[in-house]
């Protein structure tokens, strides 16, 4: 019943008919790691980066909200999530500075107009300046906009990253060991870069929450925010998109449109200070809490000290979402894993105090013939195995 | 009256509202460029290219065509519609080897399965494989599919492009100069490296072309291939897809599927041969042949001398639009606009037809007080004028 209500929607956590098409291309030299590096062809001593993300269907909630609200700061925030999705991916590589960003937007000009691009850019700009104060520079490219109306019923907002790593900091996710204790960072909460308090919901599994928590007067209003064919699974939550919320001062629409944290500059802090012993990273994107199975070997990751759920993601599974599939879509609470040995944990995790960002072992390793995740919740147990 | 169509259906070929928007960002170094190019921050010998360009409402057609026939190929040519928009506009600024690309693609699930994005993957890799033959390397970076049907009616093939080039290789437009000569390389037939006539459309001015060609059938079969609010102007001609087309063995649909020739073998050996002597390249992409307005300075192009009018513009043009818009939208004949010295241009054409693409000197550069751009046409002159 709720696995059909995801097909219905055209999404799933885990995209396997993606995966098996691109598996074509030729393979990365490093299976494990988390974006594909590339050699750079005039510099033998750093790979390349590039990498493509976007901000997906979180879109179509910022322009249900600015249609209903008048406030165009949504779409700041969107810009942030097509960032920091290219970002804090890049950075599982070691790429945590001297990044070029292209933006993709595809917009339907009857709808969209011009204040709307102007919006994203000051957002990316805005971004920019913030990372610049902790030495990060990011520099914008430009990109493409593309008046596409009779493709994109409203706006699709993609970005493309560059970064290079040199190879003595490349982290390959190959390091990864039986022993290694799995240092989480909080995706909700309010840290030194961020201007108001963050739900955590970052961007995936934005349809399932959008349909799920929001009622049918979004879909009443604004039917160019969903597919016609999947009305029957469209809006069936309880909310208006200005509901108050649980977290003082924020509506409900605001509540699950909260931009994606980046971590950046604590990560590029923690590279600085805890050089060669970092052993894996993982940024916990599509897939939600599982998908650390993609990046480790002969290993079961276990999950046994999870941070309490933040509130948007408890409103999200009492608006009719089984537990499992919360845990397969969402990242409940961290989003981003560092693995080290349990003596260097206590330093990071002060690091990231330091900074505004809650931070706690969440687990550990050990050694296994099966590839396995396996997760404790307040729900029970599950596990996902690799197959 | 014909005006009023453009704007119904939410395109414009010149964009001066994304411009707007644009404008904020850090003005390029180089303002006639055709690419924006960036230091590379650890090769202060070469500059990079980071560009984003797609298939636009191409494939909007792709998808009815593919449908009504069931010919998966039509993604192979949309694969290299997205490729091309990006290699084709950094050879400009003389980026022409070594090549990164990644792929952005949005698909609405329900409509499009895994064997679209097969067959788009299938197209990069023919395409890589093809330009290898000439000794230019493109590598797939991968990308992003993402699975949007709530933003996506069909699907939307964007790429994003790096490359480099050397600063004594680039190619900034600057020396453009009155007395140059403009060569321009054809659109359309079939050259060395093409397997098929290629109508010369390319991959601008195709929701125009679409709606004004084909008929209402295709809109009562495919209604998922326009925005529903346009539906007074969207598909008002008079042809189905698989109608004959006045080129032989060629229907009606798979002439304006054509996909956009690349001049990237013929520009490595031009660069090669003509080393220093090619004072600007201009692109004739979206607002077709007065697309070069922005890449002189104090100078006015006549082009006197214009191809014959490849037939699929002629079809496009009796299906109801004005000849001036014609030029503002299609490249109407050639794609690509080298500057030189008079006496460089029989080197150039000589090693075009060589390789089976037609060129000729197509006009000149006078100098003038204000950039301007006249075409001489068989339905009579039109000029563009800087503001």
């Amino acid at each position: 019943m709720s696995d059909d209500k995801y097909l219905q929607r055209g999404v799933s956590s885990g995209k396997e008919e993606v995966h098996d098409a691109v598996r074509k291309l030729a393979a990365s030299e490093f299976s494990r790691a988390f974006c594909r590096v590339e050699s750079d062809p005039s510099d033998s001593s750093r790979y390349l980066v590039l990498h493509a993300d976007g901000a997906g269907t979180k879109s179509a909630l910022a322009y249900a909200y600015w249609k209903e609200t008048g406030n165009l700061d949504v779409w700041q925030g969107i810009a942030t999530d097509a960032m920091v999705m290219n970002t804090d991916d890049m950075l599982c590589v070691g790429a945590d500075n001297h990044i070029f960003v292209s933006s993709t937007i595809g917009r339907n000009k009857n709808l969209i107009p011009g204040k709307v691009i102007a919006a994203i850019i000051d957002g990316n700009m805005r971004f920019v300046e913030k990372m610049k104060k902790y030495g990060i520079d990011i520099h914008l490219s430009g990109g493409e906009t593309a008046d596409v109306g009779d493709l994109v019923r409203t706006i699709i907002v993609d970005a493309t990253a560059l970064g290079f790593v040199g190879k003595n900091r490349f982290i390959s996710n190959n390091h990864i060991a039986a022993g290694d204790v799995v240092v989480g960072l909080s995706s909700s909460g309010q840290c030194e870069w961020e201007d108001s308090y963050n739900s955590g919901i970052g961007s995936n599994g934005l349809t399932s929450a959008r349909h799920d928590m929001f009622s049918k007067i979004v879909a009443q209003k604004y039917p160019e925010t969903f597919d016609a064919s999947i009305e029957n699974v469209a809006y069936i939550g309880k909310y208006k998109l200005t509901d108050v919320s649980p977290v003082k001062g924020i509506d409900m629409g605001s509540l699950v449109l909260s931009p994606t944290r980046t971590y950046l500059p604590l990560m590029k802090e923690v590279f600085e200070q805890m050089e060669g012993k970092i052993h894996g990273l993982v940024h916990c994107t599509g897939g939600g809490q599982f998908k650390t199975l993609k990046f480790i070997n002969q290993l079961r990751v276990v999950k046994d000290n999870l941070f309490p759920i933040p509130p948007v993601f408890d409103l999200i599974m009492k608006s009719g979402t089984f537990p499992e599939e919360m845990y397969r879509t969402f990242n409940m609470g961290h989003r981003l894993e560092i693995f080290v040995n349990e003596k260097d944990a206590p330093a990071i995790i002060s690091m990231a105090k330091n900074k505004g960002i809650d931070a706690q072992i969440i687990g550990y390793c050990l050694p296994s013939e099966v590839n396995a995740v396996e997760l404790e919740t307040p729900f029970g147990k599950f596990v996902k195995e690799e197959k």
